[in-house]
């Protein structure tokens, strides 16, 4: 593949002229989500694809996702292995702000469909990271049966995800054989590295379900100001943060000693997608006195209820009127708190979404929860059991989607997707 | 309502601090959907409000779409009124970056729900605009009958659009007694302005159907790059600009003699709002040559297949080996061109869209199109029959939603939304 891209070709011309230096000066410092500003400044909305670990985890989380999962529907592992292959050379180029693969030739014969689907073309990198994962069922199916050769590879962790008290799970929004996580500063750029894999990956791998998400609801990185979820609170203040490397490693990455069975997916991690609907018009119909207490922080500023802006600690012992605790004993805060949970953290990466609205006058919306951990059976599910029972927020949640993927360790230069898990 | 909003209270400390003036500048010069950078920059990405027309018509198209329709569920005229009148105040905090109303008292009592909803507190105004549409039904119910006294001023061209043979429309993602169009640069905030109505109206009006759009596909400033569509090429090249302003006064904008009862709809327009699913697997298993010959220009540049580039006007009397003309006769754009319409144009604000997969391996994306029009009945309509009969394109498109909207003119200083329509 030559250094001069199609995109810069079809660009360079018409789509920067007369930006001068300003401009140039300009998408040097903010190149995230305008197109006319950045379109030639593909080198600084970047992010490295190659790593220890893939990009797109503690990458400072990206304001825009499209995530999908896909099942493999052949039983042929070379196909699943070209398809990986080929996933993992359209990435390379996707994440560098070029397109999947040459579109045509340009004046001459082009009987070939084009090798990239055109909709990005023009648009900036936008920080664009593709981050791919495994599902248990690839490994085995319902019946136990071994798919691929794989199921001596099956990582302990990659369970069946238990039944929570608030789930009313649809299956055509859960589970899944692979996964791909586009996270990018334009949902154009997002939605194109998804659809050009499914596009490479036709015959072999079929679109299950995907989740277009609108808005980032985590911080991950100690740079990035807190956003907030449809509830109208600030979400993620006490993620873990990238700049946290030694938390990292005991709570979101794989270690050489978890588990002998999974050596290859060390420097992976687990990804647990919950599609999370909110009862928004119930919630709005709510006095703030009541959204608070149910939060536990303050909606304006994002305060625990004990006191103190948004980053004070919450002091859980603290009580006001009739002595009940400031931070409510069922209060989100509390029992999200590692405190409450044996010290476990989460590193979360989710997307507030709407999907329309419901037919009955309401919107499909709500959160698109994305977190990353080492085990979910220790982090993910006790937490997730205690909040369905006890969480004063779990009436105004219904969770509609549910899967957990074991997320493949960094792809080193020159390597595939598919090494790792493949050989 | 004072001049210091709550938004700037609750992020003038923590949120922009550290910035200094290299941060100032840059949010002053690109203000656009970067929430770190511009949190303070409200003024620099406010769309006046009030006009002669109403904002988000002309106004360069912004990047995201929320789109909502709305039936009205109570009977009472004075109802009616109330909300839009509601809508009216809302809106004008709302496209200034200030909150829908008080979210609640901070450190006193604070029994009642908020009046935001609290999830775009800190994002800047990110270009919003609201614009409100009628729908047929909301002067005459499906048996004729006059619901709100208005039959009298139910305009000629606000039709029942006709059956074209392409549509397979759902009626959960059409009509509608009013329309919400929320464009902004960042989709929480266009998403934080249909919900805030939304709330506002509960018990008036009733969330028909809705949808997010997360590209735009027409230029409507000469000012602006031409995007793309789903199907990766540029769209809306030869749109109707802002500067063009005799053409809009021509084919857009409402004149005093187009129908005399409808006098109250003289600087409004009409609203063409159509759910197109584009069969994009096969699409992308076509070949360039066809998608070329389909759409009548090159994929790359965008230049008319007769040569030139973007530009360029195309010539159909050109023709190439065989002596076929090298603009196809059934391409969209020989279809759509003014020529071969009398002359017609519309203003066109379309923007992709995405709800996930439709539970068989594809995409449920394409095309949410929007074209302003001055009277649907010699515009759109034979437009669309013709190119739904000739179409090349036709046979991978899908029509899924319909409806028309007049649209009501600008709002003056101290009016309200209802005042034009409801005297």
């Amino acid at each position: 593949m030559s250094g001069i891209t199609r995109r810069q070709l079809l660009v360079g011309g018409a789509g920067v002229a007369g930006m001068g230096a300003a401009g140039a000066l300009v998408a040097s410092m903010v190149p995230r989500d305008d197109r006319e500003a950045s379109a030639n400044s593909g080198g600084q909305s970047v992010v490295p694809f190659h790593g220890v670990h893939q990009a797109g985890i503690t990458t400072p989380a990206q304001d825009r996702l499209y995530f999908a999962a896909f099942d493999v529907i052949s039983d042929d592992r070379s196909e699943l292995r070209r398809v990986l292959d080929a996933w993992t050379a359209a990435a390379l180029q996707m994440v560098a702000g070029q397109e999947a693969g040459e579109f045509g030739a340009v004046g001459g014969p082009y009987p070939a469909p084009p090798d990239d689907t055109g909709e990005a073309l023009g648009l900036p990198a936008a920080h664009l990271t593709i981050t791919v994962g495994v599902g248990r069922s690839l490994f085995v199916d319902a019946d136990g049966h071994d798919r691929f050769g794989l199921a001596d590879r099956l990582p302990e962790a990659l369970i069946d995800l238990p039944h929570f008290p608030t789930d009313n799970l649809d299956p055509g929004r859960s589970g899944g054989d692979l996964c791909v996580q586009a996270c990018a500063d334009d949902p154009q750029v997002a939605f194109h590295a998804v659809r050009n894999l499914a596009r490479i990956g036709f015959g072999v791998v079929s679109l299950r379900w995907s989740q277009l998400g609108f808005g980032r609801t985590s911080s991950t990185s100690s740079a990035q100001v807190t956003p907030r979820n449809l509830f109208g609170f600030k979400d993620g203040t006490a993620n873990l943060m990238a700049e946290e490397t030694d938390e990292l490693d005991r709570h979101v990455w794989v270690q050489p000693s978890d588990d002998p069975a999974a050596d290859w997916l060390v420097g992976g991690s687990y990804l647990v997608a919950r599609r999370i609907n909110m009862h928004i018009e119930t919630w709005d119909r709510t006095s703030l006195q009541e959204q608070e207490n149910i939060v536990g922080r303050t909606k304006g500023s994002g305060a625990p209820m004990s006191g103190g802006d948004e980053f004070t600690p919450p002091d859980f012992a603290v009580s006001g009127r009739g002595g009940l605790p400031l931070v409510a004993e069922g209060s989100h805060l509390r029992l999200a708190h590692p405190s409450m949970n044996s010290g476990v953290r989460m590193l979360r990466r989710g997307y507030n979404f709407t999907d329309g609205s419901d037919g009955l006058g309401r919107l499909d919306a709500g959160l698109f929860f994305i977190a990353y951990v080492r085990d979910a059976r220790t982090q993910f599910v006790p937490m997730q059991a205690n909040m369905a029972r006890n969480d004063l927020m779990a009436e105004y949640l219904e969770h509609t989607g549910s899967a957990l993927f074991a997320v493949l360790p960094g792809v080193p230069e020159g390597r595939s997707y598919a090494d790792a898990l493949l050989g």
